[in-house]
Protein backbone atom coordinates (compact mmCIF):
# COMPACT_ATOMS: atom_id res chain seq x y z
CA UNK A 1 0.00 0.00 0.00
CA UNK A 2 0.91 3.54 -0.02
CA UNK A 3 1.86 5.25 2.87
CA UNK A 4 2.54 9.27 4.19
CA UNK A 5 4.98 9.45 6.56
CA UNK A 6 5.21 13.35 8.00
CA UNK A 7 7.70 14.86 10.46
CA UNK A 8 6.69 17.87 12.45
CA UNK A 9 8.97 19.90 14.23
CA UNK A 10 9.28 22.33 16.90
CA UNK A 11 7.89 25.57 15.07
CA UNK A 12 4.59 24.27 14.33
CA UNK A 13 4.48 22.22 18.06
CA UNK A 14 5.25 25.27 19.86
CA UNK A 15 2.52 27.35 18.03
CA UNK A 16 -1.24 26.24 18.79
CA UNK A 17 -2.77 28.13 16.19
CA UNK A 18 0.08 26.52 13.59
CA UNK A 19 -0.53 23.06 15.29
CA UNK A 20 -4.45 23.27 14.50
CA UNK A 21 -3.67 24.72 10.99
CA UNK A 22 -1.33 22.28 10.24
CA UNK A 23 -3.57 18.88 11.59
CA UNK A 24 -6.70 20.63 9.46
CA UNK A 25 -4.34 19.75 6.53
CA UNK A 26 -2.81 16.60 7.94
CA UNK A 27 -6.48 15.39 7.77
CA UNK A 28 -7.15 16.27 4.56
CA UNK A 29 -4.34 13.93 2.96
CA UNK A 30 -5.33 10.98 1.36
CA UNK A 31 -4.71 7.69 2.23
CA UNK A 32 -2.58 5.59 5.38
CA UNK A 33 -0.54 7.76 7.18
CA UNK A 34 1.88 8.50 10.19
CA UNK A 35 2.86 11.57 11.67
CA UNK A 36 5.99 11.73 13.85
CA UNK A 37 6.98 14.68 16.10
CA UNK A 38 9.16 15.86 18.67
CA UNK A 39 8.64 18.92 20.49
CA UNK A 40 12.32 20.17 22.02
CA UNK A 41 11.25 24.32 22.62
CA UNK A 42 7.87 22.79 25.02
CA UNK A 43 10.56 20.36 26.88
CA UNK A 44 13.16 22.66 27.76
CA UNK A 45 10.43 25.72 29.48
CA UNK A 46 9.21 22.32 31.76
CA UNK A 47 12.45 21.29 32.32
CA UNK A 48 13.54 25.43 33.17
CA UNK A 49 10.19 25.51 34.93
CA UNK A 50 10.93 22.36 37.30
CA UNK A 51 14.48 23.85 37.44
CA UNK A 52 16.26 21.45 35.42
CA UNK A 53 19.11 23.53 33.51
CA UNK A 54 19.62 22.23 30.35
CA UNK A 55 22.54 20.96 30.41
CA UNK A 56 24.62 21.53 26.26
CA UNK A 57 27.54 19.81 25.02
CA UNK A 58 28.70 21.21 21.82
CA UNK A 59 24.90 22.68 20.86
CA UNK A 60 23.77 19.22 21.49
CA UNK A 61 21.19 18.49 24.46
CA UNK A 62 22.62 15.65 27.39
CA UNK A 63 19.68 13.72 28.58
CA UNK A 64 20.04 12.92 32.16
CA UNK A 65 17.24 10.86 34.12
CA UNK A 66 15.33 14.15 34.92
CA UNK A 67 15.72 15.56 31.28
CA UNK A 68 14.77 11.68 29.79
CA UNK A 69 11.56 12.20 32.60
CA UNK A 70 10.57 15.55 30.96
CA UNK A 71 10.75 14.41 27.64
CA UNK A 72 8.61 11.55 28.16
CA UNK A 73 6.01 13.49 29.91
CA UNK A 74 6.48 16.65 27.58
CA UNK A 75 6.69 14.43 23.94
CA UNK A 76 4.89 11.38 24.87
CA UNK A 77 2.35 12.73 26.81
CA UNK A 78 1.55 16.35 26.16
CA UNK A 79 1.89 16.98 23.28
CA UNK A 80 1.22 13.58 21.80
CA UNK A 81 -2.45 13.36 23.53
CA UNK A 82 -2.99 16.97 22.05
CA UNK A 83 -2.87 15.94 19.01
CA UNK A 84 -4.37 12.60 19.09
CA UNK A 85 -7.39 14.42 20.65
CA UNK A 86 -7.46 17.48 17.78
CA UNK A 87 -7.29 14.65 15.34
CA UNK A 88 -10.09 12.95 16.79
CA UNK A 89 -12.13 15.88 16.90
CA UNK A 90 -10.80 15.99 13.01
CA UNK A 91 -12.81 12.64 12.48
CA UNK A 92 -8.86 10.84 11.87
CA UNK A 93 -8.73 7.79 14.17
CA UNK A 94 -5.31 8.36 15.76
CA UNK A 95 -3.68 6.67 18.42
CA UNK A 96 0.07 8.28 19.69
CA UNK A 97 3.01 6.18 20.72
CA UNK A 98 6.55 5.68 21.52
CA UNK A 99 8.95 3.42 20.14
CA UNK A 100 8.40 1.61 23.81
CA UNK A 101 4.14 1.04 23.09
CA UNK A 102 4.04 -2.00 20.92
CA UNK A 103 7.49 -2.63 20.99
CA UNK A 104 8.16 -0.20 17.64
CA UNK A 105 11.28 1.30 17.99
CA UNK A 106 14.20 -0.36 19.97
CA UNK A 107 17.12 1.08 19.92
CA UNK A 108 20.58 1.12 22.58
CA UNK A 109 22.17 3.97 24.49
CA UNK A 110 24.55 5.73 22.80
CA UNK A 111 28.13 4.51 23.67
CA UNK A 112 30.41 7.04 25.57
CA UNK A 113 33.00 8.26 23.41
CA UNK A 114 34.34 12.05 24.01
CA UNK A 115 30.94 12.75 25.19
CA UNK A 116 28.20 11.10 27.26
CA UNK A 117 24.81 12.20 26.02
CA UNK A 118 23.42 10.17 28.60
CA UNK A 119 20.00 8.79 28.10
CA UNK A 120 19.75 8.80 24.27
CA UNK A 121 19.21 5.95 22.02
CA UNK A 122 20.39 5.40 18.39
CA UNK A 123 17.70 3.33 16.62
CA UNK A 124 18.60 -0.28 16.46
CA UNK A 125 14.88 -1.89 15.23
CA UNK A 126 11.80 -1.26 13.83
CA UNK A 127 9.13 -3.73 14.41
CA UNK A 128 6.67 -3.03 11.67
CA UNK A 129 4.14 -5.07 12.85
CA UNK A 130 1.94 -2.79 14.75
CA UNK A 131 2.00 -0.38 12.36
CA UNK A 132 0.27 -2.98 10.13
CA UNK A 133 -2.17 -3.57 12.39
CA UNK A 134 -3.18 0.02 13.17
CA UNK A 135 -2.97 0.96 9.40
CA UNK A 136 -5.15 -1.73 7.88
CA UNK A 137 -7.22 -0.54 10.55
CA UNK A 138 -7.53 2.80 9.65
CA UNK A 139 -6.04 3.95 12.38
CA UNK A 140 -3.03 7.12 11.97
CA UNK A 141 0.10 6.23 14.28
CA UNK A 142 1.07 9.54 16.01
CA UNK A 143 4.65 8.82 16.92
CA UNK A 144 6.51 10.57 19.41
CA UNK A 145 10.51 10.63 19.32
CA UNK A 146 11.30 8.50 22.48
CA UNK A 147 12.46 4.54 21.91
CA UNK A 148 12.77 1.82 24.51
CA UNK A 149 16.27 -0.39 24.84
CA UNK A 150 13.79 -3.11 26.02
CA UNK A 151 15.48 -3.70 28.75
CA UNK A 152 12.89 -1.56 30.34
CA UNK A 153 14.48 1.84 29.96
CA UNK A 154 13.08 4.63 27.75
CA UNK A 155 15.47 6.82 25.62
CA UNK A 156 14.87 9.79 24.04
CA UNK A 157 16.18 9.52 20.11
CA UNK A 158 15.99 12.40 17.13
CA UNK A 159 12.36 12.75 15.49
CA UNK A 160 13.85 13.37 12.30
CA UNK A 161 15.61 9.83 12.60
CA UNK A 162 12.75 8.23 14.27
CA UNK A 163 10.73 9.32 10.56
CA UNK A 164 13.30 7.93 8.26
CA UNK A 165 14.03 4.52 10.04
CA UNK A 166 9.94 4.12 10.28
CA UNK A 167 9.76 5.27 6.42
CA UNK A 168 12.57 3.04 5.15
CA UNK A 169 11.23 -0.08 7.45
CA UNK A 170 7.51 0.56 5.89
CA UNK A 171 9.26 1.02 2.24
CA UNK A 172 10.03 -3.02 2.24
CA UNK A 173 6.42 -3.81 1.69
CA UNK A 174 4.88 -0.48 0.83
CA UNK A 175 5.50 2.66 -1.53
CA UNK A 176 6.61 4.74 1.44
CA UNK A 177 6.42 9.10 0.96
CA UNK A 178 8.30 11.05 3.66
CA UNK A 179 7.59 14.51 4.59
CA UNK A 180 9.85 16.54 6.94
CA UNK A 181 7.83 19.59 7.57
CA UNK A 182 10.31 22.46 8.83
CA UNK A 183 10.63 25.99 8.81
CA UNK A 184 12.05 26.81 5.60
CA UNK A 185 10.32 26.38 2.40
CA UNK A 186 12.97 23.92 1.61
CA UNK A 187 16.13 23.81 0.87
CA UNK A 188 17.00 27.43 -0.48
CA UNK A 189 19.83 29.04 -2.58
CA UNK A 190 19.53 32.09 -0.07
CA UNK A 191 18.86 30.96 3.08
CA UNK A 192 16.72 33.97 3.70
CA UNK A 193 14.92 34.37 0.95
CA UNK A 194 11.77 31.49 0.81
CA UNK A 195 11.46 32.19 -3.05
CA UNK A 196 14.49 30.70 -3.96
CA UNK A 197 13.73 27.27 -3.29
CA UNK A 198 15.28 24.29 -5.32
CA UNK A 199 12.30 22.34 -5.90
CA UNK A 200 13.82 19.38 -6.90
CA UNK A 201 17.73 17.86 -5.83
CA UNK A 202 19.55 14.55 -6.69
CA UNK A 203 22.83 13.57 -5.23
CA UNK A 204 24.39 15.26 -8.34
CA UNK A 205 23.31 18.56 -7.21
CA UNK A 206 24.05 18.09 -3.53
CA UNK A 207 27.05 17.59 -4.59
CA UNK A 208 27.40 20.69 -5.90
CA UNK A 209 25.87 22.92 -3.67
CA UNK A 210 27.75 21.57 -0.81
CA UNK A 211 30.83 22.37 -2.35
CA UNK A 212 29.71 26.15 -3.78
CA UNK A 213 28.24 26.03 0.10
CA UNK A 214 25.15 26.88 -0.59
CA UNK A 215 23.87 24.14 1.81
CA UNK A 216 25.69 23.82 4.88
CA UNK A 217 25.63 23.26 9.17
CA UNK A 218 22.10 21.92 10.19
CA UNK A 219 20.66 21.28 6.18
CA UNK A 220 23.37 18.68 5.65
CA UNK A 221 22.46 15.95 8.37
CA UNK A 222 18.51 16.65 7.19
CA UNK A 223 19.66 15.86 3.88
CA UNK A 224 21.67 13.35 4.95
CA UNK A 225 19.06 11.45 6.23
CA UNK A 226 17.06 12.10 3.32
CA UNK A 227 19.12 10.37 0.79
CA UNK A 228 19.70 7.49 3.00
CA UNK A 229 15.88 7.01 3.67
CA UNK A 230 15.62 6.68 -0.53
CA UNK A 231 19.02 4.51 -0.92
CA UNK A 232 16.94 2.41 1.51
CA UNK A 233 13.80 2.25 -0.63
CA UNK A 234 11.73 5.11 0.11
CA UNK A 235 10.18 6.59 -3.20
CA UNK A 236 10.15 10.06 -2.55
CA UNK A 237 11.29 12.56 -0.05
CA UNK A 238 10.31 16.11 0.27
CA UNK A 239 11.24 19.09 2.58
CA UNK A 240 9.33 22.32 3.01
CA UNK A 241 6.57 24.11 5.28
CA UNK A 242 4.03 22.32 6.97
CA UNK A 243 1.39 24.62 5.16
CA UNK A 244 2.17 23.38 1.88
CA UNK A 245 2.11 19.37 2.94
CA UNK A 246 -1.70 19.22 0.95
CA UNK A 247 0.01 20.86 -2.45
CA UNK A 248 3.14 18.75 -1.78
CA UNK A 249 0.94 15.49 -1.46
CA UNK A 250 -0.89 16.80 -5.07
CA UNK A 251 2.25 17.11 -6.77
CA UNK A 252 1.63 20.85 -7.74
CA UNK A 253 5.24 22.62 -7.11
CA UNK A 254 6.45 23.46 -3.75
CA UNK A 255 9.28 22.88 -1.04
CA UNK A 256 12.49 20.50 -2.16
CA UNK A 257 11.41 17.21 -3.72
CA UNK A 258 14.54 15.40 -3.08
CA UNK A 259 15.14 11.85 -5.85
CA UNK A 260 17.95 9.62 -5.94
CA UNK A 261 18.83 9.71 -9.40
CA UNK A 262 19.48 12.43 -11.74
CA UNK A 263 16.96 10.82 -14.53
CA UNK A 264 14.19 11.35 -12.12
CA UNK A 265 14.52 15.06 -12.66
CA UNK A 266 13.75 15.24 -16.19
CA UNK B 1 -12.82 -14.94 25.12
CA UNK B 2 -11.48 -14.56 28.82
CA UNK B 3 -9.94 -11.09 29.81
CA UNK B 4 -8.18 -9.86 33.12
CA UNK B 5 -8.82 -6.23 34.03
CA UNK B 6 -6.64 -5.26 36.35
CA UNK B 7 -6.61 -1.41 38.05
CA UNK B 8 -3.54 -0.53 39.66
CA UNK B 9 -3.80 2.39 42.36
CA UNK B 10 -0.90 5.61 43.59
CA UNK B 11 0.42 3.16 46.28
CA UNK B 12 1.89 0.99 43.94
CA UNK B 13 2.85 3.60 41.02
CA UNK B 14 4.57 6.13 43.49
CA UNK B 15 6.96 3.45 44.71
CA UNK B 16 9.31 2.09 42.14
CA UNK B 17 10.60 -1.15 44.09
CA UNK B 18 6.34 -1.54 44.27
CA UNK B 19 5.82 -0.98 40.76
CA UNK B 20 8.36 -3.42 39.78
CA UNK B 21 7.37 -6.35 41.43
CA UNK B 22 3.66 -5.41 40.73
CA UNK B 23 4.59 -5.75 37.07
CA UNK B 24 6.67 -9.02 37.44
CA UNK B 25 3.35 -10.54 38.84
CA UNK B 26 0.89 -8.85 36.17
CA UNK B 27 3.13 -10.41 33.40
CA UNK B 28 2.59 -13.71 35.07
CA UNK B 29 -1.33 -13.15 35.06
CA UNK B 30 -2.52 -16.16 32.31
CA UNK B 31 -4.66 -14.87 29.20
CA UNK B 32 -5.34 -11.60 27.63
CA UNK B 33 -5.08 -8.64 30.02
CA UNK B 34 -5.42 -4.60 30.29
CA UNK B 35 -3.78 -2.80 32.91
CA UNK B 36 -5.51 0.39 34.11
CA UNK B 37 -4.04 3.49 36.43
CA UNK B 38 -4.06 6.44 37.55
CA UNK B 39 -1.03 7.94 39.23
CA UNK B 40 -2.69 11.18 42.02
CA UNK B 41 0.44 11.89 44.10
CA UNK B 42 2.78 12.00 41.54
CA UNK B 43 0.35 14.74 39.62
CA UNK B 44 0.59 16.46 42.61
CA UNK B 45 4.10 16.30 43.67
CA UNK B 46 5.01 17.84 39.38
CA UNK B 47 2.27 20.13 39.88
CA UNK B 48 3.94 21.44 42.80
CA UNK B 49 7.15 21.53 41.61
CA UNK B 50 5.75 23.73 38.58
CA UNK B 51 4.09 25.93 41.27
CA UNK B 52 0.52 25.02 40.15
CA UNK B 53 -1.26 24.90 43.54
CA UNK B 54 -3.82 21.99 44.06
CA UNK B 55 -7.36 22.91 44.21
CA UNK B 56 -9.50 21.06 46.29
CA UNK B 57 -13.07 21.71 47.49
CA UNK B 58 -14.45 19.31 49.45
CA UNK B 59 -11.83 16.75 49.46
CA UNK B 60 -11.85 17.08 45.51
CA UNK B 61 -9.70 18.36 43.08
CA UNK B 62 -10.17 20.75 40.57
CA UNK B 63 -8.91 20.17 37.44
CA UNK B 64 -8.08 23.96 35.37
CA UNK B 65 -6.08 23.71 32.50
CA UNK B 66 -2.71 23.53 33.99
CA UNK B 67 -3.38 20.90 35.77
CA UNK B 68 -5.02 18.80 33.16
CA UNK B 69 -1.71 19.68 31.21
CA UNK B 70 0.13 18.00 34.66
CA UNK B 71 -1.98 14.92 34.78
CA UNK B 72 -1.41 14.67 30.69
CA UNK B 73 2.30 14.76 31.31
CA UNK B 74 2.60 12.52 34.08
CA UNK B 75 -0.18 10.32 33.74
CA UNK B 76 -0.20 9.22 30.08
CA UNK B 77 3.36 10.24 29.33
CA UNK B 78 5.35 9.69 32.28
CA UNK B 79 3.81 6.68 34.19
CA UNK B 80 2.66 5.22 31.67
CA UNK B 81 5.11 5.06 29.02
CA UNK B 82 7.24 3.71 32.16
CA UNK B 83 4.98 1.22 32.81
CA UNK B 84 5.37 -0.34 29.28
CA UNK B 85 8.93 0.03 29.10
CA UNK B 86 8.97 -2.03 32.04
CA UNK B 87 6.39 -4.11 30.73
CA UNK B 88 8.68 -4.91 27.20
CA UNK B 89 11.76 -6.00 29.42
CA UNK B 90 9.56 -8.69 30.81
CA UNK B 91 8.32 -9.06 27.30
CA UNK B 92 4.92 -8.13 27.47
CA UNK B 93 4.31 -6.27 24.53
CA UNK B 94 2.22 -3.63 26.01
CA UNK B 95 0.94 -0.45 24.30
CA UNK B 96 -0.24 2.71 26.27
CA UNK B 97 -3.03 4.54 25.77
CA UNK B 98 -5.57 7.12 27.40
CA UNK B 99 -9.12 7.08 26.29
CA UNK B 100 -8.47 9.66 23.50
CA UNK B 101 -6.48 7.33 21.28
CA UNK B 102 -8.36 4.84 19.32
CA UNK B 103 -10.79 6.74 20.40
CA UNK B 104 -11.05 4.30 22.93
CA UNK B 105 -13.20 6.79 25.31
CA UNK B 106 -15.70 9.50 24.93
CA UNK B 107 -16.61 11.32 27.80
CA UNK B 108 -18.17 14.65 28.57
CA UNK B 109 -17.20 17.40 30.25
CA UNK B 110 -19.21 17.46 34.06
CA UNK B 111 -21.28 19.59 33.93
CA UNK B 112 -21.31 22.59 36.61
CA UNK B 113 -23.93 22.52 39.24
CA UNK B 114 -22.76 23.01 42.76
CA UNK B 115 -18.98 23.09 42.18
CA UNK B 116 -17.28 23.19 39.09
CA UNK B 117 -14.54 20.52 39.09
CA UNK B 118 -13.14 21.58 35.64
CA UNK B 119 -11.83 19.37 32.68
CA UNK B 120 -12.96 16.03 34.66
CA UNK B 121 -14.71 14.09 32.29
CA UNK B 122 -17.59 11.45 32.53
CA UNK B 123 -17.38 8.45 30.67
CA UNK B 124 -20.00 8.31 27.63
CA UNK B 125 -19.13 5.49 25.49
CA UNK B 126 -16.01 2.88 25.48
CA UNK B 127 -15.45 1.34 21.76
CA UNK B 128 -13.94 -1.48 22.13
CA UNK B 129 -12.79 -2.40 18.71
CA UNK B 130 -9.02 -1.08 19.57
CA UNK B 131 -9.18 -3.50 22.73
CA UNK B 132 -10.30 -6.00 20.36
CA UNK B 133 -7.67 -5.37 17.67
CA UNK B 134 -4.59 -4.89 20.50
CA UNK B 135 -5.67 -8.01 22.12
CA UNK B 136 -6.35 -10.27 19.27
CA UNK B 137 -2.76 -9.66 18.59
CA UNK B 138 -1.64 -10.36 21.91
CA UNK B 139 -0.68 -7.02 22.56
CA UNK B 140 -1.68 -5.65 26.30
CA UNK B 141 -3.15 -2.41 26.76
CA UNK B 142 -2.27 -0.07 29.37
CA UNK B 143 -4.67 2.61 29.93
CA UNK B 144 -4.28 5.56 31.55
CA UNK B 145 -7.09 7.83 33.26
CA UNK B 146 -7.76 10.67 30.47
CA UNK B 147 -10.44 10.50 28.49
CA UNK B 148 -11.41 12.93 25.62
CA UNK B 149 -14.65 14.50 24.24
CA UNK B 150 -14.03 14.23 21.06
CA UNK B 151 -14.26 17.95 20.54
CA UNK B 152 -10.33 18.31 20.36
CA UNK B 153 -10.85 17.95 24.83
CA UNK B 154 -8.58 16.00 26.80
CA UNK B 155 -10.46 15.08 30.39
CA UNK B 156 -9.09 13.91 33.56
CA UNK B 157 -11.27 10.78 34.71
CA UNK B 158 -11.11 8.82 37.69
CA UNK B 159 -9.29 5.29 37.12
CA UNK B 160 -11.30 3.45 39.08
CA UNK B 161 -14.18 4.52 36.89
CA UNK B 162 -12.42 3.81 33.63
CA UNK B 163 -11.41 0.38 34.92
CA UNK B 164 -15.14 -0.65 35.40
CA UNK B 165 -16.40 0.72 32.22
CA UNK B 166 -13.95 -0.67 29.46
CA UNK B 167 -14.93 -4.08 32.33
CA UNK B 168 -18.53 -3.62 31.45
CA UNK B 169 -17.74 -2.72 27.76
CA UNK B 170 -15.76 -5.87 26.45
CA UNK B 171 -18.10 -7.98 28.90
CA UNK B 172 -20.90 -7.71 26.52
CA UNK B 173 -18.69 -10.69 24.35
CA UNK B 174 -16.09 -11.74 26.75
CA UNK B 175 -16.17 -13.50 30.10
CA UNK B 176 -14.41 -10.67 32.35
CA UNK B 177 -12.83 -10.73 35.70
CA UNK B 178 -12.17 -7.15 37.16
CA UNK B 179 -9.26 -6.69 39.90
CA UNK B 180 -9.10 -3.76 41.75
CA UNK B 181 -5.84 -3.28 43.63
CA UNK B 182 -5.75 -0.99 46.08
CA UNK B 183 -3.65 -0.46 49.59
CA UNK B 184 -5.89 -2.88 51.30
CA UNK B 185 -5.74 -6.17 51.77
CA UNK B 186 -9.87 -6.54 50.72
CA UNK B 187 -12.58 -5.21 52.61
CA UNK B 188 -11.76 -5.70 56.05
CA UNK B 189 -13.94 -6.06 59.44
CA UNK B 190 -11.28 -3.92 60.83
CA UNK B 191 -9.93 -1.38 58.74
CA UNK B 192 -6.45 -1.36 60.71
CA UNK B 193 -6.02 -4.70 60.42
CA UNK B 194 -5.44 -7.23 57.04
CA UNK B 195 -6.43 -10.22 58.49
CA UNK B 196 -9.70 -9.20 59.20
CA UNK B 197 -10.56 -9.72 55.48
CA UNK B 198 -13.97 -10.12 54.03
CA UNK B 199 -13.27 -13.09 51.76
CA UNK B 200 -16.58 -13.34 49.43
CA UNK B 201 -19.27 -9.97 49.44
CA UNK B 202 -22.32 -10.05 48.19
CA UNK B 203 -25.53 -7.28 47.43
CA UNK B 204 -27.06 -9.04 51.08
CA UNK B 205 -23.42 -9.17 53.27
CA UNK B 206 -22.99 -5.60 51.85
CA UNK B 207 -26.28 -4.08 53.54
CA UNK B 208 -25.56 -5.28 56.16
CA UNK B 209 -21.59 -4.15 56.83
CA UNK B 210 -22.97 -0.52 55.68
CA UNK B 211 -25.79 -0.74 58.32
CA UNK B 212 -23.42 -1.53 60.96
CA UNK B 213 -20.50 1.00 59.33
CA UNK B 214 -18.26 -1.67 59.12
CA UNK B 215 -18.37 -0.18 55.34
CA UNK B 216 -17.78 3.34 55.15
CA UNK B 217 -16.44 6.26 53.53
CA UNK B 218 -14.25 5.47 50.62
CA UNK B 219 -15.07 2.11 50.68
CA UNK B 220 -18.68 3.12 49.25
CA UNK B 221 -17.96 4.10 45.93
CA UNK B 222 -15.45 1.45 45.50
CA UNK B 223 -18.08 -1.39 46.50
CA UNK B 224 -21.03 0.92 44.33
CA UNK B 225 -18.75 0.90 41.21
CA UNK B 226 -17.95 -2.92 41.50
CA UNK B 227 -21.53 -3.85 41.65
CA UNK B 228 -22.62 -2.33 39.20
CA UNK B 229 -19.94 -3.78 37.20
CA UNK B 230 -21.47 -7.25 38.65
CA UNK B 231 -24.89 -5.77 37.56
CA UNK B 232 -23.55 -4.78 33.59
CA UNK B 233 -22.46 -8.59 33.18
CA UNK B 234 -18.62 -8.63 34.49
CA UNK B 235 -18.09 -12.20 35.58
CA UNK B 236 -16.23 -11.32 39.26
CA UNK B 237 -14.39 -8.44 40.74
CA UNK B 238 -12.16 -8.43 43.66
CA UNK B 239 -10.43 -6.10 45.35
CA UNK B 240 -7.03 -6.75 47.51
CA UNK B 241 -3.53 -5.87 47.55
CA UNK B 242 -1.47 -5.80 43.99
CA UNK B 243 0.78 -8.39 45.62
CA UNK B 244 -1.80 -11.25 45.79
CA UNK B 245 -3.44 -10.52 42.50
CA UNK B 246 -1.77 -13.98 41.39
CA UNK B 247 -2.99 -15.81 43.98
CA UNK B 248 -6.55 -14.09 43.36
CA UNK B 249 -6.42 -15.52 39.82
CA UNK B 250 -5.38 -19.09 40.21
CA UNK B 251 -8.65 -18.74 42.97
CA UNK B 252 -6.35 -19.01 45.99
CA UNK B 253 -7.92 -17.17 49.49
CA UNK B 254 -7.03 -13.19 48.92
CA UNK B 255 -8.71 -10.18 49.05
CA UNK B 256 -12.39 -9.98 48.71
CA UNK B 257 -14.65 -11.42 45.96
CA UNK B 258 -17.19 -9.65 44.77
CA UNK B 259 -20.33 -11.59 43.74
CA UNK B 260 -23.77 -10.75 42.66
CA UNK B 261 -25.92 -13.43 44.12
CA UNK B 262 -25.97 -15.26 47.73
CA UNK B 263 -25.82 -18.46 45.84
CA UNK B 264 -22.07 -17.81 44.77
CA UNK B 265 -21.21 -17.92 48.16
CA UNK B 266 -21.80 -21.65 48.84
Amino acid sequence: MKISIVKIGGNVIDDPQKLDEFLYLFARLEGKKILVHGGGVMASKFGERLGIQPNMVDGRRITDAETLDVVTMVYGGLINKKIVAKLQALEQNALGVTGADGNLIRSAKRPVKDIDYGFVGDVKEVDTELLDTLLEKDIIPVVSAITHDKKGNLLNTNADTIASEIATSMAVKNTVRLYFCFNKAGVLIDENNDDSVVTKINEDIYDELKKDKVIHSGMIPKLDNAFSALDKGVSNVWLGKAENLVLAAKGKKSGTNIEKHRYDLY
